[in-house]
């Protein structure tokens, strides 16, 4: 099984983007107001909260332990939680005690990461509930915030959902204007057939039934069904099984919503990607509290 | 009046942030799918399209142009709208012509940036249009997505928002927990007044009566009400409106939501903050339409 | 076709690596023998020959414009010939026109990179040369130079070869150590099946009968025959082809020879994958020629 | 005595080439196969063992430590072999001990620094056996891979062989484009002579015996025979030992191969420059051992 | 009161200054002459000295330890003396035991920087020395030294000095040009008040008396009296303070000298910027000493 | 000769200087003041002048051009002047046209490079306006303003003065502390004489009449006098001039100051260096005038 920490992660483009996010909110005078009022050996203790009504799944507690510890390398960072853990109102995931100063300048960082993290983490567990009692998986796409992919796709994780491809260069994927230049799916799956690594599987974007039998033709090795209402979908993935054996995967794409969730489900694919579940989840809500 | 363009931001910091996106979507073999499907010198024309129903507040549009221009000098990008330009459903926002492999490498890192950053002028939209017809302002916090403040910010302010401090570097904010290890509001304020630099003014929250009439005492320059009930903040406007002139300013915060602006505007502060319209923005949907 | 150029590349990538080493050869005083001889606008024509006695594959055109550009972009580059094209003794690769000094500070780190990867797809051709007849690709390992693997992997493609998994991200491959450790290869290939990302496919690598055939039970996608003797090779492929359908990919690795090659292909696999291609490349010899 | 160690270099220089290539292999998923096989708490012993049935000089040991324990600071990387130390077939060069899953990933990188560095000093090595019989040093020369100069260049002095100028900024070296532009070696050193800065030797790079004379007249610091045949060379020796002291140092150059390197030393130079042992070494073969 | 300590200040930032200074002096081969002399395990004691006869504030002394200590993290580095303090000729600052390679290594580097910022500290001394006694704050400009601002506005601190806006983004200047193209100072002064970030104060800077009355009217935060003679800007502080209460702030400018330094504190104005005490300053002599 | 421009400096190393200054300049906001005064299409002509009275020697035109150009490619910047020109008062060095705001957000970074790199220029010219009278070399120190090394060296350069060693890699200088480890001037030479790459000369420093003699016997390339006396240094200067050949070169050093420089020039000495000329330059006043 994954583990659930940074160590999981490539540890060098993570400390690339906690770096520059430290440096943004600290600029060029770092806190300027706590600096005359603590002194550097003032000490607290204090800690993490989930302030979340509905509750939440915890995602960036060792991205906050790592600012934490890389502003000040004395300040104790007591993790209670791990990621992918479920959190009710209320619960602590971690103490911190140290230097007063070093706790408050890396409080809004640490925040800013977590909260948006575990809003990832929190959807995509919403969606894997319900998915994961037909046996399917929610993966994310590529519509993710800029700079914070890697992280995003790690929250997908952390909330029981499964990654697609990184980017543009790990996986193959045939679209419309692809197949519109290749003049036709199988065309298409040719031309990259014996030209990529060999690592890698193909997957094709399938609009009508036309492209869907050329495609399972062409043997791709997993077929997308784009925007296909669910009767349509149904069909589709009938027609595969009965063609294809179990090895070519079928995922549904498009629009897809928590409310509609369970009927895509049921059409019978074995994956459903959905952008929101990224660059729309709203911001779990969690606080520093300084016990003195 | 600003000029809502990238110019009026530092171009140095926005580069990296692109250049980082772009690495990230590219990896280490680019567009692995389209390189062999297309040659380089296949030519397409293509547009960028809103497809959000409700409309939405263009923002991001210069960031697009930045990188379809960087992925390849030759593109020929043609702004059809401005950041800050409201959109209905279907609009253009630009023309794009050039490279088809080019257009494709561009299309998705371009259209995150655009969709999150106009999620966040569309939601600030929202509150400005209640909030300006009482003549009070909208502020963003510090509670952005990590790396991408300085463009939110923009974003914030290319939806008729405005911007508070850019982070704890410059500008002075007295919470709770400085007041608590000063010993009151007018020990914090003290302790900074003759220290910072002097082109700051200083803000400082109060949650109770009390602190209220200490930091008018003080002559705080910007008095934060933290989390009041309605009629609590009316009454503490009242009170720093009779013992302080016009210059001292009046900002509400916590869980601002849209149902509840109104009555927050009535209260008669002069600035809202919200945390939730930059780190809680629900993407707005755009997509690139080739058109051969 | 994929296009041999760099924009077939990540730009980004490129130009970082291209930029340190132009430093790593300028360092602080820049080309501190001819500032003091030529003036910045004596002009020189001049041209880049191929001096290897047995001919080569080029590899590196576009890096050179790239860094000659760079240094100045008032001089023409005016290309040849262009990667992957073979090259005789003596043959002119490009023209360069402009100020001595800009080509003087471009020549050697420019001739670094096509002589290096030039090697590299010098000898992946003499390899493909003899593969391509029996239909079996030859393929690069990660036993790449640190630093150019984004490079080398190109100059495998420009040799004729194909690309394996660019690193331990991109592709899945089950080694003696993963066997060991979850208790054979079904056991290991189960534990992936499910949790990656549903774009890749399971290569194992086997060294016994006993672990082929469960490689072939549990349908792995590619089956890499580790180290085999001809005939044990030969008949590993015989099994799997009874087996399993043609998407199964066969792969031979380990002290893959020149002299051996043929053998090789003759068993009856379809990708032979090398180390020496890229890690022990010899350089081909170029030069830079002033005319005056 | 030069201490043969990471410290004896730039370690920030050395740190960025290393964590590119950390970065390089491990990319954005980091290593997608052994995380879903092993635990984090799995724990490994292993070593490095040299398979080089004829021996090779060890180079890049401390590269390799600071690999592995960047990777893993709890990661035990015990040296047993110094670089520049001789090894058998066979031989452990060190020991490893921590979490697998910390090994495995730091595995290649580490193999791809230690097979290319060692294939250099191996060759170094070799031709500084020979010619060190006859009171002769070998140095590299620019020919180098791009963005590894300074690890190359340690890697010679592993081997027993001597540094050249490391870049075009910290040595002068006229070569036959500044005699012509200069109209003379003559008056190529005179225009050198009084503008450089006064710890920089003047080595000026002859074809000819009228250069020769030149050089002489004009007491050039060093003296290269480009190119020359073994008696030519003999008496350009001569002639430089008859007209000049000791200090002029002599350099043949031009196409040093293993089988004349004793012909080309016995003409009496002082140092011999080689471009192939640094930019065609071959891969020295190690491998990494777990025991379990 | 604030720590004169590098924690007050953003150590990513400080960081990456030290860093390049680092690699400007040690290049690419280190430290060339030491490494021949010593061996790595060469042990020393040694001490920084002030040389300066008419003594010196120091400035740096934590720039130093993270030197010595970055560079070799054995180094013992005892500080004696902290930022901020008076030093007399011949006193000491530090002890440092370790490696004498490491030693030698830091050396120059980090003496540079404590010589030019205890420069900085030094002559502000000699400013806050005479400006207190009036009660006026002595303050730098933006005319620093490039890429070492944020060290020199701290040197600026630890002599007694106070900060002015850090850049162009931190605060407002309403200067001659901006006065001109919005036709008064009273347009400027209202273009602006409603647009920026609420947390800022508008400095204007006034030339004459009709500019001096539009900024009183505009109720400027603080007014900058351009290179006026004594008697205009005792007339002007006059005016200022019967017009508006102590809020506004007033501040003197334009080619401050020691020598009528005190005339101008006579004027009543509060604060007093100098560019020369950060562009102009004498390095302060220190000599490391190393004591075998 | 040299070309006055940077073109002759390492293009890639600048770049990171100045883009570090200008994000140091216009951080997070750009400038806050002029974006809303001015339209981002307002056009100025302005001029840059020097403001000091005694005239100046220029240095840094070609920084500012770049400045200039970079934060907006549309600016036409006219260069009046060259580094090395000698500038009376109120002298034009060149003309800028093009939009206001992005003249305004040039103007402080460029004057910065401007005033401080003149200001090295000019102290320079003064001390090699005397000591070229008798044919004596000025050089800097590795005493420079961390981080502008390379920049500070080519102001030496304008300045008429000549380079000593970049830094510790690039140049031997065997010091107090190495000859008191090697026992002795002769045993620090030997040591370094066969490993140090055969392009550098061997500088030792020396402090008494022993040391002296000891450099002599071992045919020293260049030998220091360190804080001699006038009658000390003639003696010393004389002794080596009987010993040695002219290739000896011998450098005064300590405590350079301008009143003396003609007493140390009859000294005999070939060169003199100065750590004063970079580390304690007072910067050259220049101003922008915008013309509307």
């Amino acid at each position: 099984m994954e583990n659930k920490n940074l160590n999981a992660l490539n540890k060098f483009e993570i400390e690339d983007i906690i770096k520059n996010a430290i440096k943004e909110d600290l600029g060029a005078y770092g806190d300027i107001t706590s600096k005359y009022i603590f002194n550097q050996d003032d000490f607290s203790e204090s800690c993490i909260v989930c302030k979340e009504k509905e509750g939440a799944v915890l995602c960036g507690i060792d991205v906050a332990k790592f600012i934490f510890e890389e502003i000040d390398a004395k300040v104790k960072f007591i993790k209670l939680k791990n990621d992918g853990d479920y959190l009710s109102m209320g619960e602590k995931i971690c103490e911190i005690k140290g230097s007063t100063l070093s706790i408050l300048k890396s409080e809004r960082v640490s925040l800013n990461f977590i909260q948006h993290l575990s809003g990832i983490a929190t959807i995509t567990g919403k969606f894997a509930e319900i998915s994961s009692k037909y046996g399917v998986k929610i993966t994310e796409t590529r519509k993710t915030i800029p700079n914070l992919r890697i992280l995003e796709k790690y929250a997908v994780r952390c909330g029981g959902g499964y990654n697609h491809r990184f980017g543009l260069f790990d996986g193959i994927l045939i679209k419309d204007n692809h197949i519109a230049a290749a003049e036709g799916v199988s065309k298409a799956i040719s031309m990259l057939r014996n030209k990529i690594p060999h690592t890698l599987k193909i997957e094709v974007e399938v609009k009508t039934q036309g492209e869907l039998l050329e495609a399972i033709e062409s043997k791709a090795d997993i077929i997308m069904l784009d925007n296909m209402g669910f009767e349509e979908m149904k069909k589709s993935v009938r027609i595969i099984r009965e063609k294809l054996n179990e090895q070519c995967k079928i995922e549904a794409s498009g629009n897809v919503r928590l409310d509609i969730l369970e009927e895509i489900c049921k059409t019978g694919v074995d994956l459903i990607s959905s952008g929101a579940i990224t660059n729309s989840a709203k911001a779990v809500d969690f606080s520093l509290e300084l016990e003195g």
